[in-house]
């Protein structure tokens, strides 16, 4: 592509050559003959003035540094991503259904729909244009998946999920599995039924090795937008607002209400039966215990210390109260 | 179904019309015409006396705040539990084998038994009766498959695990994968070879996406009734008490010996070569580092804070071996 | 096997009959008629005298224990795992596609390879002499397989991932998966296209249900000797040092480089963009949030303690800043 089309297309000015040819994209310091870079992060400024990139994306500020094609963006990342994105685009599917699919004959699938090698539909299932099914799938009783999905290889969504248009699920996911829902009697934990379902928004992508529990009673729900990493576990009943993203192996117990636009850093966890606000940014690996109901960022790990200090800080800490008690002691006698 | 029936089989009292009808499960506060709803977590209580429900499932203090028809439970959860399952229950399968599937000539697979379609049996495998495989499960070399299991789909069962009758597996989970067993030489880290196997009891469920290593040299062992949920991992060796219960993502390291009746919060876990008693609770994120001889509660996470009241608690704590140096000198001067 | 071929085999030294035969591994302390055994934990020493092992590895100082045959080896452990691998070959596959599979018509699959029940292989993949793909698994356009590998059943390798030779994935293991890359517009997050590959080099293992992330423009690049226990996340761009173990569950955020011969202990962490020097150790469970420049071990857990000590201690924890005041206004008051 040329730089110009890339310009016009997303509404960008340009310094340099519009008639440069882009044709794959690099970072700053590897880049090389028709590569297109961007500058977000400024931890690599160091590499704009000497890159080999054909064009990169910048700031207005930065522009006069690029030794290339400087292509003007607000938000360098966001017209990076979406250029990056004309650059690749998706192949297109021819539809069809591999001879090796099993499909039930009460299944709905679009004939634009890719259906792959060994996929498996149950009965009633809803499979609308265009949506990709990869290799080895699975797609439970009653369930619908909306217009242009992509569901990667070896995913399993189990009996009535409803996934809203342009859904993409990655590899080894799980969706609907049932909740961990158990009541103790004198002789043994039994099984209390999981018979609410899973609704899922539009534009939410979830990824590998994740898995999300269907409802106890009432659907789990996700909002629209939502973007889940790899390695995430969401508890039965939680209910997730719309554009609310987390990082790989957050874990979410049951029965947890979460706002819109929140973000939460990898492997962090909330309790079940919690209410947290919109607009909330919980770091990584923090441990929500109690609601949140106030916007803001909410954070508490230990970081790693060279071992004998950590050692020496547990040491401490493990006499903190009895500390405190001498403190106050110490306070009493001198007053 | 109607109360009555209901309240025979699960010998109940009821306050009301022992012919009311029920036909689903709800909750309280969204229940309407035909729903069966129970309270059990006083949290809900609010919502009893308006509730649409039917008939509710409460204990005998709150009969008479019941609209509908109430019937009366020592533990509601429990009879609920029961009274649901009878509700909702699960679809009979016919025995057979789906043509797509793949049974080694040596392997025995009961006639009552449901094999899904591309699922695959490996040589001297034996699936009893009434077991259900769940699509694209593959079973390895010489394992055992008790009685009325469900394996749902996409299930990796290894070589020699045996799993006791009505086993419950969830999607992507794998069972019998090689332990973490690795030796260092001067040049690099070899592979121990895990010759154990993996011993299953009865009425274990298993979540999705929860790894269960094999044994280096005798078995992985899991008590009967133990329930698991997803995202779980089991190291090499481990023995797991009967009745014990661990929620999702918790982690066991190797050779670690669990008692009976524990319950493992979510994300808790163990270092290796621990023994751990009977009765123990271990709260969620908690890390046990060394044994635990005593029943009782043991707990120790740092839950979040706003984000600056965290950074100032964390700067201190990285000067708690001075500040208590600092508050033993000064204890030694007033002295 | 008898003793003396193994200790011919390995270049040891036998106390006892040369001749005594080992069919099979045991414990220590279970091991009966035939049984292989070795002595490297001190903990077990205590069932060396009593053992009714046929055949004991051991270091030089506990041969004269050794109730049956002492074989006796600088490092028992890796010589016990290297007796042991003899004791139990792979067995030998017969090469060969079976039937069900799918195989692109421009994959190359070497003659000598076994691709088990179900296995789809997509345009472009190269499949070395030897690879033993198991039930299930999937590899996408233009991976590469490196000879003698084994992919267990039901893994998924993705587009354009190169692994080296005698690699093992276990099951329900993801390669390949797009990274978490989104980039927020005041609408929603899109995704940024993740066009990079995973370059693993040879002799890696990975465990069960762990996902690592293709790059974002470059690879995420895995060094040899690499050994991945089971559920751990490799975000996109993660580069790991040659000879670098992880215990289960670690996650390693994106762009983060990691060098060669460290140890990540069970559930540890890092933030992304790090760099983590070689030889370096993180105890299970800690977060590494900024770079380590020196090669040493380094911790951050708090381990568990009784529920009650647990709180009087976080009690105290959150009054820390406090404490810190109110012992600096005590000493300014003394001196």
């Amino acid at each position: 592509m040329r730089v110009s089309e890339l310009a016009v297309t997303f509404g960008c000015d340009v310094i340099g050559d519009p008639d440069t040819e882009v044709t794959h994209v690099a970072t700053l310091q590897n880049a090389g003959e028709g590569a297109l870079s961007f500058l977000s992060n400024p931890h690599y400024r160091q590499y704009l003035s000497t890159t080999g990139a054909a064009a990169v994306v910048v700031a207005e500020e930065f522009a006069n540094d690029v030794p290339g094609c400087a292509i003007i963006a607000k938000d360098p990342y966001v017209t990076y991503a979406r250029m990056a994105a004309a650059l690749y685009p998706a192949p297109r599917m021819q539809g069809g259904v591999h001879p090796s699919a099993s499909v039930a004959e009460d299944a709905f699938v679009d004939p634009t729909a890719s259906i792959g090698a060994n996929v498996v539909i149950d009965a009633g299932v809803y499979v609308d244009a265009g949506v990709v099914c990869g290799a080895g799938t699975f797609i439970g009783a009653g369930s619908r998946i909306g217009a242009d999905c992509i569901l990667e290889p070896n995913v399993t969504i189990m009996a009535d999920v409803h996934i809203g248009v342009r859904g993409l699920v990655h590899a080894g996911a799980v969706i609907g599995t049932d909740g961990f829902g158990i009541a103790r009697t004198p002789e043994a934990w039994i099984k209390v039924p999981q018979v609410g379902g899973v609704r899922i928004g539009d534009d939410v992508e979830i990824g590998a090795c994740t898995s999300i529990d269907r409802g106890a009673i009432e659907h789990t729900r996700i909002g629209a937008g939502v973007k889940l990493d790899n390695q995430i576990q969401i508890g039965h009943n939680t209910v997730i607002g719309d554009h609310t993203v987390m990082a790989g192996m957050v874990g979410i117990a049951g029965s947890t209400t979460i706002g819109k636009n929140c973000v939460f850093g990898g492997n962090s966890g909330t309790s079940g039966h919690l209410s947290i606000a919109d607009n909330v940014v919980i770091t990584a690996r923090c441990t929500v215990t109690s609601d949140i109901e106030q916007a803001g960022t909410y954070g508490g790990v230990f970081p790693h210390e060279e071992f004998r200090q950590y050692q020496r800080n547990l040491a401490r800490y493990r006499q903190l109260d009895k500390l405190a008690r001498r403190l106050a002691a110490l306070e009493k006698k001198i007053r």
